[in-house]
């Protein structure tokens, strides 16, 4: 009985057909034998623009970050964007990638997307020097960032996300081992995604409307034409001082942010998707105080936006480092061009925001994530 | 619409009301609101036994190893856990924690359970000493054993698991943070589960009867009153060599394991369920090699079984390592005796299985585990 019972694996995504929609109702809880699932539930890998970035926050990720043993070497690069392609075409499919020793792993997609980027080292080769967005250098020092090298820029990102664990685990698998001989990882991180972060907020609220994203997230190819349908990733590793925070008051916590904990409101409204009223005084003082996150962080012009996808992470904190936790935020910002929508809203973070008392920046990279293929990740830059 | 539909969040256990039914089908996909569900998944705290052990596998477990700072002091042993028994009664059942400084992260349960078990170290006081299960020991050395001390022998564990990770996260941080001035948390392993391990074999297939837990599983306080309803835990991390376990080709990996990659039938056979026969030849030679993993794991006597609950676990390699993966198994059994059930066994795997040219145990520990509590966890050891 336990035996069957444990077989009945109710996992994210199992079943889950209309993937656009807010209110899907789909049966799962059947039996969902090991190695059938009987409604795979998948993104598409070929298209205008990568799945994975404007699509609905899948509940877990990896992304992957890797360097070029010979970044010189742009036809290893293509060679590398061509077996990415191959197999990501199958696993997001549910299919086995090509040469999967563990195929059964294949078979439960789970809204699997793999979304690849590339770093201002992917153009050191000079036949793309020129091909390098303007906007793909590193981000200005700020001074709230502690950053640190292990966590840092790297040539290439890949960005796997999936509703389900095992088949996260075994996709990364396969995008690095076909290519170890041509790449090293610097760095992986795992976050996971459910509405609140570590501290316990709504996180993932005001975002750019959808009718926007041409213009806001996708790069029109005016500046570089192979980056058309392509965006910009900002990746920012924030560690989340859990003592510190957990030692101020729930008020305390609730005007850092300006919203409540409870849903999420503005603490000018009563819902989550209320607009905060930034002017609104009680007794000659602000409401929402200027210094709280969402008064520093909310744009000053139409450009300053930018698609947010906040995963959190927590993993065991280093032997012997005598802290209790080690977790924060795997801050990941979609936009056409950093440098315009990103920046601003991040130097004022970092001039001021409450909420640095409690964060701390000790990762940054920012990547050039490719148009979505018709044939390959990456044909428009080798055209 | 993105931002409406992030919300809908597929995850596994939400609006899972049948838990020990086979085949349970419940609508999910609708809007889960980030603070509210509607009818949140819980497994009892209070009881004969402790939830977590023969309960059908979460998706997401996270065992925390934790050393005492005073071991000769049991009465600080008992506030520990009549701290932690507040905190599970509520938590599993969807409440937030006593000093729970994030009550929102407790609202959606996910048949959380909280399991705790006593290391050889929790009986060091005077008071306690009379109390150790003899089988409370550490097991003999193995042949095939490279223990590394960071995974070793704790005083404590606490095995968390659920079916949500930001809803773990939340309960690990409300584990460790009561209890920080008197214990040092020595390891967490995080796993997952999803029916398959990474070598993509079906894993968990042979299992005690149900209707024999009371004789294999748990304790009968014949030794040790205070111990019925307990059981023991084996808990020891295998690493799984993914590089060399792929080079071998599909044939190989199958009559290492004795059962198919395809469906896990033994290879006697055509379902996952099928009895093995050993016996059986083919051309003079075994069907099922003497030397797999099934056929020298097999029960030699009616003692020889536990309850195998086999998490993976997938980390990234330590930078600079040169490692692709680091991954494996946290192999989890439970039995009434590990030294008359599980080590006969495992001294048969030590001294010869195909499987162990791939596999590295690198951790090990032993634990009693309480009985469920009636007041709070270890109410009879202090009686
Ligand atoms: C650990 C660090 C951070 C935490 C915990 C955090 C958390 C939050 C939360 C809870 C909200 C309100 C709900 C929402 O609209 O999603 C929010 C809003 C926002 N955050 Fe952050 N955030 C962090 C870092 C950042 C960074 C680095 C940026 C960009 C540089 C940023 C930009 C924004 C923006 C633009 C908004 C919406 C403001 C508005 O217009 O109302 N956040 N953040
Ligand atoms: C990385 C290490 C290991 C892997 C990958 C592994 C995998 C498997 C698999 C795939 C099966 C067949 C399906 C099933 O019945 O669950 C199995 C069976 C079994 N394993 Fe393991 N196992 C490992 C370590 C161990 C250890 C350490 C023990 C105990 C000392 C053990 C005891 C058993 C037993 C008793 C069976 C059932 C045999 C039978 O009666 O058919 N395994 N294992």
């Amino acid at each position: 009985m336990t035996r069957v019972s444990r077989r009945t694996l109710l996992t994210g995504g199992i079943g889950l057909a209309g993937i656009g929609v807010g209110a899907a109702a789909v049966g799962v809880g059947h039996e969902v034998s090991a190695s059938t699932t009987d409604a795979p539930s998948t993104l598409p890998f070929f298209g205008e623009h990568q799945s994975g970035i404007t699509t609905p926050m899948q509940s877990h990720v990896n992304f992957i970050g890797l360097d070029l043993v010979d970044p010189a070497d742009h036809r290893v690069l293509q060679s590398i964007l061509r077996m990415w392609s191959q197999d990501a075409a199958n696993l997001t499919q549910g299919r086995p990638g090509f040469s999967d020793t563990e195929p059964e792993l294949a078979g439960d997609p789970s809204r699997l997307s793999i979304a690849v980027g590339l770093g201002p080292g992917a153009f050191a080769s000079p036949a793309l020097a020129s091909r390098r967005p303007g906007w793909l250098t590193p981000l200005p020092d700020f001074a709230i960032d502690r950053l640190r090298p292990e966590w840092g820029q790297t040539d290439l990102v890949v960005a796997v996300a999936c509703d389900e664990p095992m088949t996260l685990a075994h996709t990364v698998r396969l995008v690095i081992a076909p290519v170890r001989t041509r790449t090293r990882v610097r760095w992986m991180q795992q976050g996971f995604h459910h509405g609140r972060n570590l501290f316990g907020q709504v996180d993932g609220t005001v975002q750019p409307d959808a009718r926007r994203y041409d213009d806001l997230v996708w790069n029109d190819g005016r500046e570089q034409p192979w980056m058309a349908g392509g965006t910009s990733l900002v990746l920012r590793r924030i560690a989340m001082n859990m003592d510190t925070w957990e030692s101020l008051d729930r008020h305390g916590r609730e005007l850092s942010m300006g919203r409540t904990l409870d849903n999420g409101a503005p603490l000018t409204g009563s819902h989550e998707t209320d607009d905060p009223v930034f002017t609104a005084t009680s007794g000659g003082i602000p409401v929402i105080p200027e210094s709280s996150h969402i008064a520093r962080a909310h744009r000053r012009t139409d450009r300053e936006q930018f698609l947010r996808r906040p995963y959190s992470y927590d993993v065991p904190p280093s032997p012997g480092s005598g802290d209790t936790s080690d977790s924060g935020l795997i801050f990941a910002a979609y936009q056409r061009d950093p440098v315009v929508q990103y920046v601003p809203v991040q130097q004022r973070l970092s001039d001021h925001d409450a909420l640095n008392e409690w964060t701390t920046p000790i990762g940054s990279a920012v990547y050039a994530m490719l148009p979505g293929p018709r044939e390959y990740l990456g044909e428009t830059l080798f055209a």
